[in-house]
């Protein structure tokens, strides 16, 4: 698989998941994934480790359920053979309360067979939390 | 300037830095450089922007103040241009407690004329915190 077909590959990704449609997303998404967010599963229950298609889908439900995508802006992407790293620009509205939380994403994704086998992404998962609670935590 | 001049020179800055040798780091550090750490600066003062090489040199001096390094071992390396990202798991012993913090840390890294112009740093800052605390936070 060239690097052309990697950024191909990941741009549709990413546009998909932005046009919320979950049936191309899921196509791109390899049976055996390995994918991990680091964020505090207590207030972000999607978040930590998932293996394998149907539990990352889920995930990806549960996200939806609680927040509505406002946009998701790649402003980075560096592509290395079947690897890529993005860092974006995402905004959530918290189905719960209206509020837009703004996140800054890294995100580092693999690809096997054309499809995404391994995805870790990170966020200041401080500052996500108090956005998500809308008050600065006691320390 | 070529990708493997990039791998080379990003190569030689996490070695530096691996081995505290501070005035090669700092030889490698465009005088313009544009840096940030995503994490709170009520718990890690040393994060946040930075604007110019004696700036981020600082902020190196004072993570170094509050923490030793354990180890720094570049996991995954993905070159793009003049662009590279890395995953990185490191370990650092809080000087004042002697605890060890271990975290994941994902850097964007853009270079121009051969050094480091854009630094980018993102971790699972939420748990850095309770880390560096040494106790869960309360939400």
């Amino acid at each position: 698989m060239s690097e052309g077909d990697t950024r191909a590959i990941i741009a549709e990704l990413y546009d998909t998941y932005g046009r919320r449609d979950f049936e191309r997303v899921a196509a791109l998404i390899h049976d055996d994934v390995d994918w991990v967010i680091y964020a505090p599963v207590s207030v972000f229950p999607f978040a930590g480790p998932r293996k394998g298609r149907a539990a990352v889908l889920a995930a990806m439900a549960d996200i939806a359920r609680a927040f509505a995508l406002e946009s998701y802006k790649p402003e980075v992407m560096i592509v290395d053979g079947a690897r890529a790293a993005l860092m974006s620009d995402v905004s959530y509205r918290q189905r719960s309360t209206a509020r837009v939380l703004r996140v800054r994403i890294a995100s580092f994704l693999r690809l096997q067979d054309g499809r995404l086998i391994e995805y870790r992404e990170f966020i200041d998962s401080f500052d996500a939390v108090e956005q998500a609670l809308g008050r600065e935590l006691r320390l």
